[in-house]
């Protein structure tokens, strides 16, 4: 790889957008990814060399030519919410923000068409118009773009209804600028949107998507405490099973996680388990019935007309439970795991007790090919890397599929080998393999051969 | 009982309308129970004794007031559209007809309040009109009516997406008139549906319903064909686990089932086994992908837009299959099994090749404790009852529930003992056992006595 020639690229750039001041493109060089003590120590002080902000296709076009011309490492990046590092350059470069390029192309019922960086938030206010919303979404979903989902996330708020974001029929087109000497755009479709999805943005640089949307139930939402978790844990699967009420999240969590929650305190009395719901309100009145079953207590209730109001439920699931945990205790962090399919929840009753407070079970409930699981964001009191390893490996060896969160090479974390096309792809798409050289195993030896 | 004096009864129903005419009363005395050989001997010339036909509730409750008052039986029907002699009067007496009750009281996005007698096909005419539609319904949904599918029915097409009829959140409220000696109007929400939800018709008169609907996705219709059924079977399964896509119906038919579909012929060639879908049109783009994995081709493909046009597929499904091969070999009649919720359908490939052309299989998948679930109407070249029970008993020996449509029998059916709850409750709302007596066990040792 040459050394960067700050000058070179600043003039070739010229016409576009750029930030070239260090303490910008320093914090433009950022993720969450400090949510993990391990990750953070890794990554520190990576940082771009300038930042370049395209505000269309042919400004994308004419940036990954300059690239690739100089051979300079290109890392994209939306609004910077992901857990992994995916925004972090590793080896410096041009970081590409795609935040400007945010124009709904289309809106149609059940489909829209968008670019890179639309805000997901942005989306499902101008869906939500015409009776439509994002299938899923994240916590961060608020100012993550609909790029940075689909390049780096999993699934999310809506995964209970629509599955994961790599299941077929939730993604249906996306197109990418190549870095080859001369740029190309290639538009996927069907089952080729999968050599992009969920490629850690480093198979071309996303400029647009289609994507399926979800009608735009009224969400009301529902705290429910209960005594004991596992009882939480069992109204969570039970009521996920049950086909004929509508939810978009059943999120589980063991005390004390709640009490990170400040603004929620009084809705959850101490050493009670919570479940946090959207549920559709004309399945709302279906709701108590099995409550009663299990013995829960409705503690709270928010009318879906009053949705846009006040405290979101939302907010406190999925990834953002750790964000609320960690305000309060720095020394928090997380796992990311996927147990099996058991509607007797044995495993996490196994895992409940055998870690106790070091590891806070923290359930999302959502479909893995067609069947209600539970997935967790466990929350893990850190100690040492060591340790932190010891806890994965035990959920492994028991049959816990871990995610990890706390590398950013492709291979050490959920996928273990980057998929065979995805990378045949890659070498197409990036024939100099300047996207974030580092993040894979097998395409670093390349790079640095 | 008494004998039921007709004089009497047309004086005391004077102001609401009835039908006195032998061969009228007659027809209205009918149902599809004739798909049954057993059935049909065994219900020949019940007839009820007179038909009346309310406007509203307040006809109703005079209706129960009069019948309660000289003790005479009352059978409620709808369209007639049921296969269990649901509408067969066992012992004559009224036949109140409710399909003059069609008003739509009121219908808001997700929610609609209906009369009884609406048919389906008018409430969905009405919803889609604002985005909705029912979220199951029968393969009679052209007539049948709203009460008639609640007292009898138990899931359809759409059942794939919101599984049964009786899952919780499926219907809302309803509203029965009693047959005290002072009829009364009970109106139930919540839980408290159960007490009539898929009772028959016997408990109260049913003039009202609350039922949640679905979002009324453009539905394109596909065949798919398959050279060997099991794979045919298999890449149902997979669809319907495919949580991404949004269906509607996936029906399975082994050959020679497809033989009997006239107006598909030249979509599927003999010996092949066709798949029957319905896929939201965002959902279409994906599908492809899938069908070439099973080594399926689609020969047929009807766009959203055409809906309204030409041949529903919908109308060869469920047991509007048996209807179809019982139009060209009346011999033929049927089973409803639910095969256990297991991906790898070992026990349907079990029973497709252990009965052969015997027992034909066509498969309908849907939701069942939130698990996709092989349900089917197999297609039985019926020869003596003995053989028919056989099969039957096969099935359940293997682990196969059979919903066996071959008894008027309440606890002979696929519920086996009545729900206790339902039974209070059939105790409360008409204390003399006048509704259709002679359908329970336990209820016709009280009537009797």
């Amino acid at each position: 790889m040459k050394k960067i020639d700050l000058d070179i690229l600043t003039t070739a750039f010229a016409g576009i957008e750029t930030i070239a001041d260090p303490a910008q493109v320093a914090k433009l060089s950022q993720d969450y990814h400090t949510f993990s003590p391990v990750l953070a120590p890794k990554l520190e002080g990576k940082v771009g060399d300038i930042v370049v902000r395209p505000a269309n296709e042919q400004e994308v076009l004419k940036v990954a030519a300059i690239c690739a011309k100089y051979r300079v490492p290109v890392t994209v990046r939306g609004a910077g919410t992901g857990n992994y590092g995916q925004c972090v350059p590793l080896h410096g470069g041009v970081i590409v923000d795609m935040t400007r390029m945010h124009e709904i192309v289309w809106l149609k019922p059940g489909v829209a068409r968008l670019e890179a960086g639309v805000k997901l938030a942005a989306l499902d206010k101008q869906a939500r118009g015409i009776g439509w919303e994002m299938r899923m979404a994240p916590s961060t979903y608020r100012t993550a773009t609909i790029g940075g989902f689909i390049a780096g996330g999993s699934g999310g708020i809506g995964s209970i209804q629509y599955g994961l974001l790599s299941d077929r029929g939730n993604l249906l087109a996306l197109r990418v600028v190549t870095l080859e000497d001369e740029p190309r755009i290639v538009e996927l479709r069907g089952d080729d949107v999968r050599k992009v999805n969920h490629a850690w943005g480093i198979n071309g640089i996303i400029t647009q998507l289609e994507i399926p949307l979800g009608p735009a139930y009224p969400w009301a939402e529902v705290i429910i405490t209960f005594e004991d978790f596992i009882t939480a844990a069992k109204f969570g699967q039970a009521l996920g099973n049950a086909d004929g009420m509508i939810k978009k999240l059943i999120a589980i969590f063991a005390s004390p996680i709640p009490q990170y929650f400040h603004a929620l305190q009084e809705y959850i009395p101490e050493g009670v388990h919570p479940a946090f719901l959207m549920v559709a309100e004309s399945s709302l009145e279906s709701l108590p019935g099995l409550v009663q079953q299990y013995g829960g207590q409705i503690t709270y209730q928010k009318p879906a007309q009053e949705a846009g109001k006040g405290t979101h439920l939302a907010e406190f699931t999925w990834n953002h439970a750790t964000l609320h945990a960690r305000t309060v205790d720095t020394s928090i962090t997380y796992l990311q795991s996927m147990f099996p399919a058991d509607s007797s929840l044995q495993l996490v009753e196994h895992m409940y007790h055998y870690f106790g407070d070091e590891v806070m079970m923290h359930l999302e409930f959502l479909r893995v090919n067609g069947k209600v699981t539970p997935g967790a964001l466990q929350l893990v009191r850190y100690t040492t890397e060591e340790r932190l390893n010891e806890i994965i490996r035990y959920h492994e060896e028991q049959g816990v599929q871990i995610a990890n969160p706390h590398t950013y090479i492709i291979e050490d974390s959920g996928r273990k080998v980057i998929d065979s096309e995805q990378l045949k792809f890659k070498e197409m798409v990036d024939p100099y393999g300047l996207m974030n050289p580092g993040k894979s195993k097998v395409l670093q030896f390349k790079i640095t051969s």
